[in-house]
């Protein structure tokens, strides 16, 4: 068979990083090329040195001319620039994964409220299917446009959609509270970032209206069966390099018991390979995750506050970024949908 | 005026040494005993090396001998050990001040369902006055025995009961999550304290019934002037050395305001000197409160959901631990509050 | 062709935790056996929650069964218990690959200076391969027990024989300063180890007479052709998981240049995969080599001293340790020398 | 008596702050001014939250103004910027203590070799004392202009000038490493530097020609009594805050023994209330002296090969920058030297 060729758009940043490392090993997948406006016409281990000795130069975003050696293009470019990308590509025949949030809302009145802009490209959105294979598997099989889940949301709406959708809990109450490393932020220099402003710190931020929140909700209300879901959303910056260890706590239904949240877990995750369900009352620790495309699941039910308590826990630049996005190509193009992630 | 002579009972921990920091800058108070079984008559240099040259040893905790000598005591003891101690302590007239939790609760029933043993010393803990100076100041002007608020329990509840205190926020419903530094768990050698096991990782734990959580309840339920609350608290070990971080989550009363919200925490702590009650909207960060007996907090209302919002900050081993209990053992023999903390 | 059938002893640990991650990916080796004392019979997810899932249990350490279902066995064992267990399996016809220091200096003497106790099984020195296939690759096609180079002596070894082989430098006032993660340290449950002792903490330790400073004097002796060289070797423990960066420096021999240098390493290794040389004048970084098995080399010339520079970063698990066995066991038992190392 | 007046230049830094955090403690100095070009007319708590409530914002550099209402001027400025200021300072009859490189380095050839611009002000060299007090108490105490010694080079002086004063060592094949945290970089916003390039990474840079290298050569010169001295110096970036461990090999002159090395130091500074000698053998950690102005040091002799081998720590911004320079401002002023410092 012949490989899957793919093109890396925005490949300097950590979620390109984390790409040329899946890819680079994937049996069934090339690169064919890796943009970079700023590193264009450099070989790729200038930027990550361990690259030393690959053969692989960055080069300029030409779309014209990288149409014409891609059957699919990974975006990890900042919101706003994706959708511009996209439009070409979809219009070329390239499957299209975007890592950036352009096509994760339904609501370009949502997009607007939340990124301060117009939606770029509002007539892509019916076409995007929302890359989150645990979820929407079948629909990933046949989509042009896959809007990567984002990192925050991967933690927090796979375990969540399990729990409502089982109709074991309130859709109302819903609280998440993330801790996340500092390359959750991506490569960006920019002084709350500097090491030493960094360590020996935690921070909550974003704690009203994260960018995250509206995509969660919206998972959430899907699953659900419910046309809004209200949460609350509360992101922390911890000092390490990767990952996002989530916590979820939802009023459960009355009569609910720990075996029935396990139940809902178990029946929505089961037999996926890329969800770890721990044993009842156990807790997530983030470095069970590091550097592998796992979301780790733990539950717990808090007799005297009626609260089901969920923890998770991803890598944010693999499950949380370039590896789920590998894994929705996998699925589209018909591959083992671990191939490259194992 | 004298000196106010203190002993450290178990001072060669995490918190017995910031003790140190502090009281030996301290302009009104002098050491005079500092005990550890485990280092009885080593000088404090070789468990402190920065100490190096301080004239000053450790001694076994010969409580017949250390009476003679001290005014107070500050008892850094693992529960448990900490009540015995202070039983023959306070029939010696020596005022103390305990971090332990052994008379933070003030129902036995609740001690043994959180420690698993019945209370040491029940008949005590009427005499108990809780210390977190900025709830509980007059009766701390007379008490003997002095039961410091916790870490978390300080980070949590110096907030809340200001906003439950003012009657704008429901007592259902509370969730609590913190992210705390691997000093919390004291200078404790275990598997899962070893530096590769905590670096580059986040983890909840006890996230139903974790042993602050009946303190902080008790206290909230004081502030609210309800018998009861139950609510829950979320604690995460981050990879960093110290402070706290708490995000606390109430249901708002309807037409409460963002303002309503800072009046509250204005009144109560507008005037603390060890308070710092950030702008709205903004978010706390544990760096600004690094080595401080500084509770910093921040505040929020999420329209969206109806929820206030607050972040807090504290050092676990200053406000959250030694500081407290120097600002306690101040106002208790009538010293500047502040002497030896800024 | 059959895959190597391979048993780890000691697989609890960092380095035997390497050595699963590596072998579970190795398409031509499988894992026969992981023993471990302390958790014989348990599942090895009960350790590392991360292969949840996986079909393997810790076994006790008995030689007697094990040999009849492994071709090769991996010792991540403390160093005197190797021996103990290198001596059956060899008699069994069983490959040896020692990760510790058991087998890796020549002398007995030395052993017994450095290590305190007799060497554990003399008889088999003379049988023992130093396991740096860079420089005993031919050595190692036959080898039945192969000393696996230690970290710290494979970050320095492997420049300084290049620098010594070629005759550049002089073989006295060779200074090596290396700092090393706490992985280093191996999983030890110990006061210093703990996190809050370690972070935020840089210390150098054995300065004058660490356990791996024999081994490089032997290794560079043996390169320069001398008998003896006898130099110094400065460890540092800085706050990190993994990695070792290593600068040694040596005198220039009169009128040798930095392309001389340049060419030294460049004739050494030029050809090797897990070798990357910088070009002239770069310096090393750890987080290029991060989970790699690479040894990364930086040089440069002093001209106003007169010394040759050198830098060079490994991972301490990978190179350092579980990839340098796998390295050894490939070209042993005629694999690709770089399987499942990639 | 009256207090010094302190204007503190450049005050928004790392240096700054830690100026700030002592000078506000000090028992005999006043802050009457703190510069920054970019926050002039803002409150100090708007870059620095800690110290909300305190009632000082930066002001513009205006020099004309500012000498009116001071006494001392203390420069955190980057280096030319910081000749610049002191120029018209000094005519006012303030005394400047400047903690930048300007004025450290006697020869304006060397500074022009290493700094790749002419001296900015090369009128002032002879003025200026080089502010390392345990060398140049009493030139301090007249001097009108005083050079702060470098962080680096204050780990790596201390120790080296009492070795070679001695006579015990030769000047030649001197071989200094050193690791720092990242506050050593300053406050600097740049790929490098941000958390997660710096987390979980060691490098060496700056291997042969460190802009720290003159300044050590030359103080090492002086002690030594010869006209030059080659050495080298290999610092290291290692990722905590705060903290500069030093490792300084020397070849010992024949029978000098390891008391003679002790007696060495202890002649040069066993009265030095901030250098701390260790007992013989054993080594520093950056942790016993964090946030000291103490400067600890660790002394031991290989016989194997004949080396002195010195190991240093201080905190770079204490001991490195902000505490000498006030520890040198009160001796100019004839303060306690200790004053504000402990």
């Amino acid at each position: 068979m012949n490989k899957v060729r793919v093109a890396v758009f925005g490949a300097s940043g950590y979620a390109g990083e984390e790409l040329l490392r899946i890819l680079l090993r994937h049996p069934n997948a090339e690169i064919t090329a890796v943009t970079s406006r700023k590193n264009a016409g450099e070989p790729v281990s200038n930027v990550f040195p361990r690259y030393t000795g690959l053969n692989l130069n960055f080069c300029a975003p030409d779309v014209a001319e990288i149409v014409k050696k891609c059957d699919a293009a990974i975006l990890a470019l900042p919101h706003g620039l994706a959708a511009e990308y996209a439009v070409p590509l979809l219009e070329a025949g390239i499957k299209v994964f975007d890592i950036s949030a352009d096509f994760r809302l339904r609501s370009t009145a949502k997009y607007k409220e939340y990124y301060k802009v117009d939606h770029p490209a509002p007539a892509l959105l019916s076409r995007a299917v929302y890359g989150l294979p645990e979820r929407y598997r079948e629909q990933l099989r046949s989509a042009d446009l896959v809007a990567c889940a984002g990192c925050y949301p991967t933690s927090i709406i796979l375990p969540s959609t399990a729990i409502l959708a089982a109709g074991i809990a309130s859709t109302k109450g819903i609280v998440a509270a993330s801790c996340s490393g500092v390359s959750g932020a991506g490569r960006k220099v920019d002084l709350p970032y500097i090491f030493p402003e960094c360590n020996e710190n935690v921070k909550a931020y974003g704690v009203v209206a994260h960018r995250h929140l509206p995509e969660i909700e919206q998972e959430l209300a899907v699953a659900a069966g419910v046309d809004e879901i209200a949460m609350n959303f509360i992101p922390h910056l911890v000092p390490m390099n990767r990952g996002i260890n989530s916590t979820i706590l939802f009023d459960a239904k009355p009569g609910v018991t720990l075996e029935d949240v396990g139940k809902a877990l178990d029946d929505a995750y089961g037999k996926e390979q890329f969800v770890r369900i721990l044993p009842a009352k156990r807790t997530c620790e983030t470095k069970y995750v590091f550097m592998t495309n796992t979301c780790e699941i733990g539950y717990n039910l808090d007799p005297h506050t009626g609260k089901i308590i969920i923890t998770s826990a991803i890598d944010n630049l693999t499950k949380g970024a370039a590896g789920q996005a590998v894994q929705c190509m996998n699925i589209r193009f018909g591959l083992d949908e671990a191939a490259g992630l194992l």
